[in-house]
């Protein structure tokens, strides 16, 4: 394992420069091999990709099938098993539509968690009230855990599948994923996590995961916008029925005699894909890998550390989520209004997430309308932490 | 109206170079100024929107909206009607998944053509398998249009809507939208437009051409891939259910009380949404105006009028389209298969289509398996089309 040396990396980072960027949970910065990646893709090389004769749509399709290969390599999957998505949304309502609605009826379970993202939320209580299903919430540890006791409690013959986030984007509490899926795979349901936050952060292996759905998203982990994706196993990928319908996820379009589909993962790419999004999120993973996970994930964790120990010597600071947060910190100072923190931090060139985040049922327990969150990415520095906690003498000088 | 200047235009584009690149239909190259667009949105602009109290995301949130506004300018509709999609056939999968489901019913009734490309026909047999619906299927003149008359005979008030290219992707061929929009509202029918070719060619206002739905890919006129938009007439899209859950397209998320959703066009676009895409979209908008759409329009029709004439002086040279197609030609060589045609003008720099252009059973139709296909852009000149007839003669060479 290499220790991050965050003013190298930094300094590939055109969007941060001296900005206490602190915000990655909800997108992350880009580096120039990424946005070199993406410019070449728009340029010299630019082609459609399934479709042409010529070399350079040959060469397009080759990068794209390189892309999804890379994908599959990053979280321990096949290739045959990725599907393009636009991101880690509609990787999850992609699965709601094709093997929800095949596998999830009237009087069906499905466990979520107060600590599920919206995302995660939404697309099955949509699902549910179309077929007649049931939606069952697992409560969080007050460290802001799922509280894997409430899973087991909740679990039984009538849960079709459970979803959960692998990373919280709130607390940062990593899942033991392994145990839920011994608990859903013991009901004969399936595990779908959201791996949006995990993905940049975490060393990825879906096999040891023991999960059968994984969806990601490319801007969340130093790629493009608009890409991201869907991993399912490829028995399970093989049986659903289409998504979209359109040019490609097709065998053959007929009036006369029906339309028949290409297998997976084609099925589920109608029309022209993100090419160039593709080719930029193998870039991405190219770019992780290259500094490393575990390096990553360590980094982080010493941040996270540092920001917990500076706030804890505030007694009017409210810290959620656990000591180990993979690169995360939400808190809030008193009753000070989250977006008041956030506000005066951007006056101090800081950047942190102030609102719900996408998590109102999370906030609810803890009857708070917002926290505000603070997190990290490969070129985060102590610097940054330090002008957080600088930033947070100010609002405590201003609201007195 | 300005003459176009193919030399100046072509120096803009990185991926043209000398390069004859006549497959702008299947996905148009894109000029310097969308790539620094995509550049510097991944660059010291990058930002989550909508969400980040801080100054550079609330920035990208107006960038964002900006886009949105400058997409409805461009074919003259409002920036609430506009929903950002990965593309014409998720705009169009989109309609028939909400306003479809809602809409269409057993023993209802939906008009496709013989010319619409499969992402305008499999998601309607979709749905129409699903709800029990019946495909209805006008047929086209021998001019290569969708003809009126067969529209005009199928249309009853069964028929919920009527799904049609406004400009074919194979034939180049452009609908009188207006006459079918008229004959679809008589009875209580929507139409829909697949505007994927018309985007990058024609000057385009909805309300004149009457139309209730209009899809448009970004790829296709000269922007970034991943991108697209459905332009909805205002009281439909108001009135539609959501599509995918998540993010940013809630009012407000809860176990307990359920969920209520954003207005349209946000309560569409769940998730972070492909931000960057957006803003390229907007700087393509701005190039294709910059040059002006009636100067495109009439240096395609040049370019297609002189590729006709050379094709026309081989006998053995069948053309489908008519000739005031929009930028676009189809032909065969006698029994010579498309894919080898191509492959021999791929050799002299020629980049051509050859396939069934995801439109089967226009090719049933034809009894072909495939067409080879010249399409311009801007940037294409009469060097680009010697290019081609002088590749044909090879062909005919090689074949005897």
């Amino acid at each position: 394992m290499t220790a991050i040396s965050p003013a190298t990396i930094r300094a590939q980072f055109p969007g941060v420069g001296d900005w206490h960027y602190l915000d990655s949970a909800a997108t992350a910065q880009k580096p120039q091999a990424v946005i070199d990646a993406v410019a070449r893709g728009y340029g010299e090389t630019y082609a459609t990709v399934h479709r042409g004769v010529y070399d350079r749509s040959a060469a397009m399709t080759r990068a794209y099938e390189a892309a999804r290969e890379r994908v599959a390599a990053f979280i321990g999957g096949q290739p045959n098993e990725i599907v393009f998505t636009r991101g880690a949304t509609e990787a999850i309502n992609l699965v709601a539509a094709t093997w929800g609605r095949e596998h999830i009826g009237k009087g069906d379970a499905i466990i979520v968690s107060r600590l599920d993202h919206h995302s995660n939320i939404v697309p099955w209580q949509m699902l549910a009230g179309e077929v007649g299903a049931e939606i069952r919430v697992a409560s969080i540890t007050d460290e802001g855990r799922v509280d894997l006791d409430s899973v087991r409690d909740l679990i039984d013959d009538r849960v079709k599948l459970v979803a959960l986030p692998q990373v919280s984007n709130v607390t940062g509490a990593v899942l033991d994923a392994r145990a839920v899926a011994d608990m859903a795979h013991d009901v004969g349901a399936k595990l779908l996590l959201d791996a949006c936050q995990a993905a940049p952060r975490l060393p990825i292996d879906v096999a040891a995961l023991g999960c059968d759905f994984y969806a990601i998203s490319g801007h969340k982990m130093y790629g493009p916008t608009g890409i991201g994706a869907l991993w399912a196993r490829a028995d399970i990928l093989d049986a659903m029925p289409p998504y979209q319908g359109g040019g490609s996820m097709i065998d053959r379009v007929s009036f006369e005699e029906g339309t028949t589909f290409a297998p997976a993962p084609t099925r589920f790419e109608a029309g022209t894909p993100h090419i160039v999004g593709a080719v930029g999120l193998h870039a991405a993973c190219d770019w992780i890998d290259g500094i490393g996970r575990d390096a990553i994930h360590a980094h982080e964790a010493e941040l996270v550390a540092a920001t917990r120990e500076g706030l804890a010597k505030h007694n009017d600071v409210t810290i959620y989520g656990p000591a180990d947060s993979a690169g995360i910190v939400s808190f809030n100072v008193r009753d000070i209004h989250a977006h008041d923190v956030a506000t005066i931090l951007d006056d101090a060139g800081v950047a942190v997430r102030a609102g719900h985040h996408c998590c109102q049922p999370l906030m609810d327990h803890w009857g708070v309308p917002a926290t505000v969150r603070a997190s990290f990415a490969a070129h985060s520095d102590m610097a940054d932490v330090e002008a957080l906690l600088e930033g947070l003498n100010k609002v405590k000088r201003i609201f007195g």
